[in-house]
């Protein structure tokens, strides 16, 4: 089951507010179609935002019926569609740069077809990256995994949240390809349950062990010394390596700080913004409440009850012992680290 | 709205696990409907736990049919029935002790209804006492809560969980009522979303404000500085100030402690059991994974997902800033300053 497809002329998207109860397929045709899906968080994950909105670009362009000197400023509008879906996740902005260059690059490119041929090429590039860098990554964080342990997980940074294979479960998925003897405890990850709908059903999938939990036990299990090792996704990181996350991140940092648990950030470079020097400066998407206040129309609360419903927080990188990316693991200083990854071939 | 009432024959609770989309009553004419009641977490709230067994004991005496000679040997099996029902609140062990011993005293009185209503006298004592100690605790409390404070709650320590007035909510409720500018947070509290279903709720029923919050954002609202004190309630204090309350309070503790916040216990003396040393002792209850995996009969992960779900956890006495009870506000070192408070009168 793909996270998300490309058809010639359409983008087929698992629609994951339907799992793990329903397989049900969008096929999109229209960047607003991508858009939306993005906004409704059918796709989520930072690098599955990514090359989907890429692909959002090329139907942008697919769809266009004006003449070749209009294209460009048609696909700002486009482009600029796409960017207001979710704020945090950065490889939503960095995937809609790269398809901007490739239209910048092709401006002498006189025919239409040939332009948005270029642009399909680019977004299937950015997919095809994504695959082949969450394997990378997948090997680095292996290295990191003793050959018993119980891995700790909030949200979904797994195959659902990338093209394939993940970014935290691609290290999972990792360890137990090199016959290490995995348990992984997921959180259930409100509002949303991304890990209860979502990392619950896809390491089952593979066959790997899974424990389902509520947010609030993580804390206990580290008390009871059950937890090994923490490892997250990221949908930001700072220049500093200030990581914004799923929110309940950095609670769960902290208590593995003060436990003395490892806890690493499984992310592609391409989740790694310069431009931000510390988390401070991360924009933080606020959702509606009723994500909250109901459970699939069904008051969980009084309808009227205020809420405060922030989808990402700021774990400070004093509280990462380390970050997994395709180019190899980063060890703090990270704002020195960085530099030295940056320029290094994955 | 009444948690629970005494009707003479039977005793009226308010089913919490309809709340608070219906307000519904359960009319328990017997006490194994009582027991039944607190096994489905129908009434919950260790105080509130204490009072309802206590009635509930007083139902089982009200139904016998035998002599006087048997009433003990059968009060034995109500009582053992009643106390299967919950393993951590000690209040319910200490409410059933409280009547057996009401029974015990009884032994030389021949007239079975004379018996009777000498049990009803002591559950009504029980649950008198309970309101008129949460007013007690409330004012203590309140003498801790700046002038304009935001406090952080979780799971329900309110009227709800008492037979009325609440103690962490007693002490909001003490503070609003001594003029002071309070705003609460509540943590929704999952499986059973007691912050969300009836903290908010009976706190919006006042007048107080209050915002939801999921239990994954506690850790972010303190780092932004939005939490001036965390109060919760308890369901068994060791000797040594160790604490047993709702999964997710050890979890607080410790953030809060991170962050600097005072971090306070809100529970009437009946919750300390100086008979357990330490929270290692302390039996807690795992309850059905269903409560993780289904959300009112839809699944919300897959059906056959291992699912761990402990309903308490401990919070070491270290991460207790004071234990505010009906004597007033006890500070560390906990194991000493029991000792002198329990003698103190209320």
């Amino acid at each position: 089951m793909k996270t998300i497809e490309w058809l010639g002329d359409s983008l087929r998207i698992l629609d994951q507010t339907k799992l793990p109860v329903e397989s049900v397929y969008l096929w999109t045709k229209s960047y607003e179609d991508v858009a939306g899906a993005i906004e409704h968080m059918q796709v989520r994950g930072a690098p599955a935002i990514g090359a989907t909105a890429a692909y959002g670009f090329a139907l942008g362009a697919l769809a266009y019926e004006g003449s070749r000197e209009g294209l460009d400023a048609y696909m700002e509008k486009v482009s600029a569609r796409l960017e207001s879906t979710r704020p945090t996740a950065v490889n939503l902005f960095w995937a809609l740069r790269r398809m901007q260059d490739t239209l910048r690059e092709a401006r002498s490119v006189e025919d239409l077809a040939e332009v948005r041929k270029l642009l399909v090429q680019e977004a299937d590039k950015i997919a095809d990256d994504d695959r082949r860098m969450n394997r990378l990554l997948g090997e680095h964080g292996n290295a990191l995994v003793p050959p018993k342990a119980a891995i700790l997980t909030h949200c979904n940074a797994g195959s659902l949240a990338t093209v394939d294979y993940g970014t935290a479960l691609g290290v999972v998925r990792a360890a137990v390809a090199a016959g290490k003897e995995i348990k992984v405890y997921a959180d259930e990850t409100r509002p949303f349950l991304q890990g209860a709908r979502l990392t619950a059903w896809e390491l089952m999938q593979d066959g790997i062990p899974v424990t389902l939990i509520a947010d609030n036990m993580a804390g206990f299990l580290m008390q009871q010394g059950k937890v090994d090792l923490v490892i997250v996704g990221a949908d930001r990181i700072a220049a500093n390596g200030d990581t914004a996350n799923k929110i309940g991140t950095y609670s769960l940092a902290v208590l593995a700080h003060v436990h003395g648990i490892p806890f690493y950030v499984a992310a592609p470079t391409s989740t790694i913004d310069l431009k931000m020097a510390g988390g401070q400066d991360i924009p933080i998407e606020e959702r509606a409440g009723k994500e909250i206040r109901e459970f699939r129309g069904i008051p969980v609360a009084p309808a009227d009850v205020p809420v405060y419903n922030p989808a990402f927080d700021v774990t400070p990188a004093k509280y990462i012992t380390g970050i997994i990316s395709e180019k190899g693991v980063v060890s703090p200083p990270y704002s020195v680290n960085f530099l030295k990854i940056m320029v290094r071939p994955s």
